[in-house]
């Protein structure tokens, strides 16, 4: 079993081929500055080190698609002998709405349902949706599955998924808490249940945390809260995006500045954060280098980051009533041992008590970072979308043969 | 002793004349509608249990304090024979910015200051603003003493104010978390120090449920938390304000509806809270009504009230380390045992034990709430910003003699 996993951006796309069941990664890469010039791609396969840029001109993701094809087929140094080896393709879409809580299998009903998503997600859904044109274009009856970034979170209970706006706006314009990063919650919880033994009843906090970060209280299984919203912005602070912030001051802002709609939301996405704070970058590693260095900024960000992630680990164990485990993944969350010990700090109260010396040291696959006789264990757990992403296709491809 | 406390609103006052040494009330009111058509006055006064209404016009807030000074000093139910006999006047001041860390001493060069603050609360602090002018003018000579209700937050750390927008936010357009009903806060934790006994260290959380509504942490005295922001926006779901939101939400409403930002802000404002989910009243009492009857939005508007509370709850205790006690105070947090009992539903695991019979009883005054075992307390205790403010003055008003 071999299955394609597409994640298409709106100028890049992510691909893997992998085996769905054992987790055998056959080829991974990326394309890069899709319709921009100086586009290129990167072509890896991990089996025999072999790794490989292409620079070449992809005025569309159709184009992007025929390398990716061509590379995992190319008698030099491609993984399959022809695209028939393929078994079905995977696509990440951003935004399921409220239509899609489990991942599904295309048909021209679910590409129409999923369009009327994209209204919520306009820079996402429609890059996810040109992917899965094209691979039905490129190897046209292959079975294309969707896997939404939101549909783990569709099981939260309507006080945590509603805002306290008018009602009208839930029901005519379908604003509400959604969530993202649902694959990555789900796959980090799901590991973490086994490590705790696979218990009866389980409580878990994931808190993942990359460029973008969104944490989430998984209870029994189940997604309860996760503080991401209607769009990717809500939460805990990001590499460039604010988080949470007065719903007021966005219009105070606004105002005083003389911007645009358009300018104040970029402002909010894609100038804020530990960029906005710091001033410098937007990389927590680089934030982390000038706050040892004394920079008075970067150690304010460094402290603003985990202090909001921390009040939400409070937050959710408090939805919960307890929390058994507290994991940390994605870039930040598996590498840095410093912002894991700054959130975990002052927990000792619900009974955390963290093993500095394993923590601060660079371990590969799953680490249990709290000492032995800590009640509530910490773990950094590697995500692995894509994986999730190939397990839910074959699932379905499987179940619908 | 006696001082005046004057609360203005911007077509409202609210007044009292007490002791603040003893807290003994002379005389409490409030004049409404002022510069609308049927403007009147209440006037009571609770030592002998008198009550009075006076309909007469007041185009400005000057034809109110003049009605108050005309009422205390009559000669038939007054309480006072001269204004003379009014040591100080206390103003509360809702917005002092980063200026006012305590209360002060009104003079030209604090004036000049809280006008610039003015910019922050434009509904709020140009009604606070002529309530001073006018004493100065009506009671020539008398100390006036401002007590703002952002100055007990101003202790907290830079990574509990600043959001994570563009630095420049901050440094330029003064834009960061204030807090709100610092009175009242100070009061109740107070109270709450006293009650645990005066320990040398403890950490209290303050429901202040009202109308509006804010919780604070209290570690040691001082503020290390609070849910409102630059205005009184932020935060829990409140009457008729929605609390936290995405903030990209604020646009993604404005543009489908084709709102002016004005209208937005009213939106959130105004329209949302409870009023916004329930969509039949603001008020906390009739929603609980309806949905005891069934009332699915209602219910939905309750559940969703206390647990944005109980999230806070928690988020506070991880923020402090643990708690000591949890206050519930203000119109609500005083009232409603249904709203106390759900918001520490689940809060077993850090040692919260509700007596519920306790919890469900009408009682005047301070309330253990919380069983004799019970690790972390919980309280009831009925706020008193009048007698903060009036106290403040009066000390104020003391050092500078």
């Amino acid at each position: 079993m071999k299955v394609l996993v597409i994640n298409c951006g709106s100028s890049s796309l992510k691909y893997q081929l992998l085996n769905p069941e054992s987790g055998e990664l056959f080829a991974i890469g990326l394309c890069e500055r899709i319709g921009i010039e100086g586009s290129k791609m990167e072509y890896e396969t991990p089996a025999n080190d072999f790794e490989i840029e292409i620079k070449q001109d992809m005025p569309t993701h159709k184009e992007a698609l025929e390398l990716v094809i061509n590379a995992i087929t190319n008698p030099e140094y491609g993984v399959i002998k022809s695209v028939e080896e393929i078994d079905a393709i995977g696509h990440r879409v951003v935004h399921g709405g409220e239509k899609f809580a489990s991942s599904v299998l295309v048909t021209p009903e679910v590409m129409a349902a999923m369009e009327e998503c994209s209204e919520l997600a306009p820079l996402h859904n429609p890059a996810n949706l040109l992917g899965i044109r094209t691979m039905q274009e490129l190897m046209p009856g292959k079975p294309n599955v969707g896997v939404f970034d939101t549909s783990f979170h569709q099981t939260m209970p309507k006080e945590a998924y509603m805002y306290a706006l008018p009602y009208e706006d839930y029901t005519e314009l379908k604003v509400r808490k959604y969530g993202f990063h649902g694959t990555s919650h789900k796959f980090v919880s799901g590991v973490a249940q086994e490590l705790l033994g696979n218990p009866a009843e389980s409580k878990i906090i994931v808190c993942h945390l990359g460029n973008g970060g969104s944490i989430s209280a998984v209870k029994n299984g189940k997604c309860i809260d996760t503080t991401m919203g209607l769009t990717p912005l809500q939460g805990i602070m990001m590499g460039t995006r604010c988080g949470d912030i007065d719903p007021a001051a966005v219009l105070f802002i606004k105002n005083k500045r003389g911007l645009s709609d358009k300018e104040m939301d970029d402002r909010m996405n894609k100038q804020s954060g530990i960029l906005g704070v710091f001033g410098e970058s937007s990389d927590c590693r680089d934030m982390e280098i000038a706050a040892a260095a004394g920079n008075e900024r970067a150690l304010l960000a460094e402290n603003m980051f985990a202090y909001k992630i921390r009040g939400y680990v409070g937050n959710y164990a408090a939805q919960m009533g307890g929390v058994d485990a507290i994991c940390f993944t994605g870039g930040i969350g598996e590498n840095s041992g410093k912002v894991r010990e700054d959130v975990l700090r002052g927990l000792e109260f619900i009974g955390v008590e963290l093993d500095k010396e394993v923590n601060s040291k660079r371990q590969k696959g799953n680490v249990l970072l709290t000492k032995e006789t800590s009640k509530v264990k910490a773990f950094k757990i590697p995500t692995n979308e894509e994986l999730v992403i190939a397990r839910d296709t074959y699932e379905i491809v499987n179940a619908t043969k």
